[in-house]
């Protein structure tokens, strides 16, 4: 099975091709709003594909449905079906050569974002209100910016991943999208646990990350800083990386890629799956990650992650740009990617690194492409912060 | 009275002219050790001077002991007399006209820093070993820095004043002095509440303070924030003052004018007080403070102390040079006074306006004269702040 057989329709949609699958649902607070799910949640009776022909071949129809999917088709959301996924969740632009790279709605001709492209594609349609993704280094924050779309990574260990595939399971996280940013904290209500509600503050503007960006991603995003402070005073400004981002890239990707592989490396070897451009060469990268530097990048997180919890306990919040560079456009080359990939995640890998939650609000375009605005916070503060999304929301005057 | 009939040693002694107020001690953990305190602490039947001959003259002989004195002595700690303050303690180079400005043994020639100017000089010299001192806008961390000691700002409102004399009560604190960290650790367990001890981190280095300081300060006190380092990871910078140390001068010149007048302007007016260079000068601004200026003090200070608690809420510690500046020579003109005095409360004004506790560590030289390194922490964490200075101490092979 490869794209070539799909229609153009298939091709462009969120969701995978073939029949949906279905799920019923109960009545509660979600009751009126549709919900999607990335295609590495299992839905009981449905193949999960993980995105990749060769995973759904060699693994059996799932007969239970994830916790996540569950909790929202219990708070009265109804189910419309499963959306595509990087393969294994291993990428960020959002390609997917089997089931075809989602459309990304706002910017045409440039990537949607992923791994959870197929969930952003189809909110940022409107052809669900809510879409489950999962996000170990970006998989949603990026796609929501790209797609111009409001996405959450909640608290690491948070929202519960029971029933959905691992990539790096102390980097994985149970996140969602929605266009508008009361329906992305009315999930919230449905899928976090209680607490963690009350006054944030003060702003803290993260420097490097700003100076990281594309000079236009941050005079864009400029203004909706502005409106962040008068919601919280005038922010500050702090560096978190005295050691500089890319070293906050290389402590990521090596304590990411020793999980990944050490999760998925036995499926790998057994089977030889034919994968897509790109994702057998990172899991290539992580196979040969040379011994040692797994424990290195674990032993910097430790330290990063104690940092960044002393910096936030008394409820400050960061903001920066989610990505520091609108989507590439569809012809980059796979180095142009990479070069993409190892800035972005300079960024991305904060809250990876920290299990904190961060909020992505489409706050604003540059060069005609959408740009997502962070919002970060201590570990369990992720209701606190998708009401004060919701409040800079409305200052911006984006959909609420 | 005035200094010019005093002897040489009387004028440049830390101590009060004339006979010792005495005091009866207790026994416990301070057992062995000295202690005097700042002549605005009542000692029952000894004058309170206030560092004014006026003041003395229009005020009752106080029949109780000032509880933070008490407090020491019953814990064991035996009491060697009162120190010389600026008058009003409303000054921050250390000079007393009717008393005598104290030497400042580690910077012969050069101020000791007030207004516990008294307590300074005589730790400094080792005839206490603690001295109680009061700090509403730096009066014991400027002294500490400037003679080469330890000094305490505690939380405000974590160490009672009763019995002592107010000059902006919403600013003032009791803070004190030791030549050893362990010894200000110790009285610190007499005087603080209890609780605040554990885990703290991480350091930030604010950055503004550290450029807003001579070169040659900041150069001098950067192996001790290394150490701290060492001690808590590497360091975040942040940036705290947005609206730049300038507007934190205005802001707490402005709200504290006004309350010292509020405090202490009845006084004035009615006795018409005769005053050492300067301090009329100082009242005389805050009586004509312009109605309104007081009140955006205020209003400012809020915004700031609401940021500072949700930055240092998990733990934070900030850390940058006590003083900008080393101590002024003895023949600094007013004027000259007056602009360190500015480019000091720029950074002094951090704990001020927000409550902090803050220690100042004799950590380093600079041009021959002593130079202190505050660290910071949130309100209530001034025994955990102890502790860190004892271990900063430790590592800088400084007196513990």
């Amino acid at each position: 099975m490869a794209a070539e057989g799909l229609t153009e329709a298939e091709r462009l949609s969120g969701f995978m091709p073939g029949p949906r699958a279905a799920l019923a649902s109960g009545t509660g607070p979600l009751d009126g709003l549709t919900f999607a799910a990335k295609d590495l949640y299992d839905v009981a009776g449905a193949p999960t594909t993980y995105g990749n022909p060769d995973w759904a071949r060699t693994h059996p129809v799932p007969a239970a449905t994830a916790t996540a999917v569950l909790a929202l088709a219990e708070a009265g959301a109804r189910f419309v079906g499963k959306t595509k996924t990087v393969e294994l969740a291993f990428g960020m632009a959002g390609e997917n050569i089997w089931y075809g790279t989602p459309l990304n709605p706002r910017a045409p001709g440039r990537f949607p974002g992923g791994s959870s492209c197929g969930s952003a594609s189809a909110v940022a349609l409107g052809e669900a209100d809510i879409a489950l993704g999962s996000d170990t280094g970006g998989s949603v924050r990026i796609p929501a910016s790209y797609c111009g779309i409001f996405g959450i990574r909640p608290t690491w260990g948070a929202v519960s991943l029971v029933g959905a595939r691992a990539l790096a399971p102390s980097y994985d996280t149970a996140g969602w999208f929605a266009a508008r940013a009361s329906v992305l904290r009315r999930a919230g209500e449905a899928l976090l646990p209680e607490g963690g509600e009350g006054p944030l503050g003060p702003l803290l503007l993260v420097g490097e990350a700003w100076d990281n960006a594309d000079p236009a991603v941050a005079a864009a995003l400029r203004p909706a800083a502005g409106a962040l402070e008068s919601l919280l005073g005038p922010a500050l400004s702090v560096s978190l990386v005295p050691e500089g981002l890319p070293a906050l890239y290389e402590a990521y990707r090596r304590a990411q890629a020793e999980e990944a592989w050490a999760t998925l490396g036995d499926w790998i070897t057994a089977t030889s799956p034919a994968f897509g451009p790109g994702v057998g060469e990172r899991f290539a990268m992580s196979r040969d990650l040379p011994p040692g530097l797994g424990a290195a990048g674990r032993a910097f997180r430790q330290g990063f992650r104690r940092r960044l919890l002393g910096l936030l306990g008394g409820g400050a919040v960061l903001a920066y740009p989610t990505s520091p560079l609108i989507s590439p456009p569809l012809e980059a080359s796979q180095a142009e990617q990479l070069r993409v990939r190892e800035r972005t995640i300079g960024v991305t890998a904060i809250s990876g690194l920290a299990g904190l939650p961060e909020v992505s609000i489409p706050a604003a375009q540059a060069e005609g492409a959408p740009v997502g605005l962070s919002i970060l916070a201590a570990p369990g503060r992720d209701r606190a912060l998708l009401a004060l999304a919701e409040r800079l929301a409305a200052a911006l005057e984006l959909s609420t």
